[in-house]
C-alpha cells in the first residue's frame, strides 16, 4: 500500500513527499466536465457511484498519493434542515440570522441524513483496494456559519462577522451546533472507511486573532474532542489566509496544518516548533506559468519544506478550472522525481 | 495647530493618540448620502468644491486628527488614458491584459490631468487653516494593476496573478508605469498642500511573500525613490491582509505601516523592531457591536499599542456604509479620553 501520505501526516519518514491536489476532482479535467454535463452538482454528490467516479478520475491520470471523497462542505448541512441549491455556488433558501433560526436547526445523525457519503467511502476503499488512502472532510464551524448567515458566498462575509459582534451568544450557539453535527459527520466518515480527515476553514482568515481565540477556537476544540481517537486517523486543519492564526490553530489539536501560499512551509515549521505536519502550498495561480516555471516553483516549495518529516505537498488553495493539464503533469512529475535525502 | 497625527507618523511624543478613519467621508453619514443624491461619484471627485465638502463633513461631526482629500484610487488612471465608470464599483471599459495594452497607456503630468485634486487640496488647506493636517493618497501599483487587468473588482483578482505568472515582464512593465505615474501624482499632491501621503495596497495581501519581493516591492521602491524627500511629508503604506508581508514591506521606506485588524499593533511593533510608526487597526465590523463593546475594543487597541511613540489610531479597513454613527462617537470619545502616560 502507498502509505506515504498517512506517514507524512504522522511525521514519519517517507521515500518521497506525498502529493494530493485540493479539489483534485473538478472543472480542470475534461472527463469531469463531461460528467457534469450529464448530472448536476448535487446529484454527483448524492449518488455514490457518481461521487466515486468523480473521485477516481484524477487518480487515473496522475499517481496521486491520496484520494478525497467527492462532495461539498455544504452537503451535511441538509441533515440539519438547511435547504441547499448550487447556482453554481451554494445558495441557502432561508439564511440563519437570529437565535430562533439557530434553534430551528435540527441535527440528525449523519448516518441517516448523508448515508450516500458513507456508501461512496466504502466503495472507494473497495475500489482502491489499499493502493491509495481515502480522505474524508467537512467544513469548519465558522466557515459553514459564514455561508449560513450570508445565504451564499460573498466577499468579506460581512454577515457572520456582524452577527459575531452584535450577538456573540447567538454566534457561539450556531458554531457549537455546527461543531456537534460535523463531529458526528466526520465520525461517520471514519466508520465508513475514511483514513484521514480534513477540516476546511476557508473563511477563518477574515478574523482577528483575538476573535478567533475567543469565539472560533472553542468550537473547533469541541469538534475535535468529539471525534473518535482510536485508529489514528490523522486530522488536517486548513484555514485559508490563516498566516496570522497559525500559532493559535495549534490549539485545535490537529495532526496537520494546511497552509495557503502566503506562509512559507519553512516559516510555518519554525512557528509551530515542529509540533504538527504541514500541508501545502503552491499558489494555484502558479499553474498558469509555463511548465518549466511550474517545475521550478514546485521544487522551491519542496526545497523550502526541507527534509524533516511531516510535509504533504499540495496547492495552497483549490485548483482553478482553467488550469492547463500540462501544469498538473509538471507538478506531479516534480514531486515524483524528488526523492527525499533522508529516505 | 493640531499636529499630533504628523508627530505620531514621525514617532514623536504626543498628548494623546491621533485618530482618523479610513474612508472617513462616506455612506455612513446622512449628509454624504444627501450629497451623493445630488451628484454622481465621479462628479464629487472631479469638482473641488464638492470634494472639499465631502472631505470636511466628518470633521464637522467629530474632532478627527487628520483630513483625507476625497477622491478614489482609480481617479489618476484617467491621466493615462483609462476610461473609468463607477457602477458603483470601478469599471474599466478596456482592461489592460497584453504588452500592447500596457504600452498604450500614455502617462500625462498629474498637474494637467488631475488639476482638480490639486485645487481641492489647496482649498482644504485654506479652509482648515492649520487646524488639521491634510492627507493625500494614491493606489499602490499592484492594486491599481489588479483593477486594470480585471476591469473591475472581483474576489481574488485572478487576472493580475495570472498575468504575473504567465508574463512577468508585461506585469512588471505595467507596475513600473503605474509607479511612475503615481509618484508624479503624489508629488503634485504635496506641491498642492498634502502634508502626509498614504499608499493604498488593498490587494497586495493576495501575494506570496516571494512574489511580493520579486515583482511588487521593486515597483514600490521605484515609486518612493521618485518622491520629493524635502519637507518631511510622512508616507503611510497600507497593505490590507498584509500580515505575511509585514517584514518585507519595511523595505519600501515608508514612515508608517498601516495594519488591518489581523495583525495586533504590539506584534507589528515587535516584528518591525520599532523602525516605523504603525496605523490601525480596529476591525470595521467591531463598530456593529453595542457602544460599550466598541469602547472596550477601541481601548484594547490603544492598550495593545502601548505608550511607545508612533501609533496612529484608525480602523483596520474602510468604514462600512451601515455603521451606526453612535459607534463612531464611541470610538472618537474613547481615543479622545485616552491621554498617553508618556505625554
Amino acid at each position: 500500500m502507498n502509505d506515504r501520505f498517512l506517514r507524512a501526516c504522522r511525521r514519519e519518514p517517507v521515500d518521497r513527499t506525498p502529493l494530493w491536489i485540493m479539489r483534485q476532482a473538478g472543472r480542470y479535467l475534461p472527463e469531469y466536465r463531461a460528467l457534469k454535463e450529464r448530472h448536476d452538482f448535487l446529484t454527483l454528490c448524492r449518488t455514490p457511484e457518481l461521487a466515486v467516479e468523480a473521485t477516481l478520475q484524477p487518480l487515473r491520470r496522475f499517481p496521486l498519493d491520496a484520494a478525497i471523497v467527492f462532495s461539498d462542505i455544504m452537503i451535511p448541512l441538509e441533515a440539519m434542515g438547511v435547504e441547499l441549491e448550487f447556482t453554481p455556488g451554494p445558495h441557502i433558501a432561508r439564511p440563519v440570522r437570529t437565535r430562533a433560526d439557530v434553534d430551528a436547526l435540527t441535527p440528525r445523525p449523519a448516518e441517516e441524513a448523508t448515508a450516500f457519503v458513507g456508501e461512496a467511502l466504502r466503495m472507494l476503499r473497495r475500489e482502491l483496494d489499499g493502493r491509495t488512502p481515502v480522505i474524508g472532510f467537512c467544513g469548519a464551524p465558522f466557515t459553514l456559519a459564514a455561508y449560513l448567515v450570508e445565504g451564499r458566498g460573498r466577499e468579506g462575509f460581512g454577515g457572520v462577522k456582524n452577527l459575531m459582534m452584535r450577538e456573540p451568544a447567538t454566534f457561539v450557539a450556531l458554531l457549537d451546533k455546527l461543531a456537534d453535527q460535523m463531529a458526528d459527520y466526520l465520525a461517520f466518515q471514519v466508520r465508513s472507511g475514511a483514513q484521514a480527515l480534513q477540516l476546511f476553514d476557508s473563511w477563518a482568515g477574515l478574523l482577528a486573532p483575538e476573535d478567533y481565540r475567543t469565539y472560533v477556537l472553542p468550537s473547533l476544540q469541541r469538534l475535535v474532542r468529539a471525534l473518535p481517537h482510536e485508529g489514528g486517523v490523522p486530522l488536517i486543519y486548513f484555514a485559508v489566509d490563516g498566516n496570522h492564526l497559525l500559532e493559535d490553530s495549534l490549539a485545535i489539536g490537529a495532526d496537520v496544518l494546511g497552509l495557503c501560499w502566503r506562509t512559507p512551509v519553512s516559516q510555518a515549521r519554525r512557528r509551530t516548533g515542529g509540533r504538527v505536519a504541514l500541508q501545502g502550498n503552491l499558489d494555484p495561480y502558479a499553474l498558469f506559468a509555463p511548465p518549466d516555471v511550474v517545475r521550478a516553483r514546485a521544487q522551491a516549495v519542496l526545497d523550502d519544506a526541507g527534509d524533516a518529516p511531516g510535509h504533504v505537498m499540495n496547492l495552497g488553495h483549490g485548483i482553478l478550472p482553467e488550469t492547463p493539464i500540462a501544469s498538473v503533469e509538471a507538478l506531479v512529475e516534480t514531486v515524483a522525481g524528488a526523492a527525499r535525502r533522508t529516505s
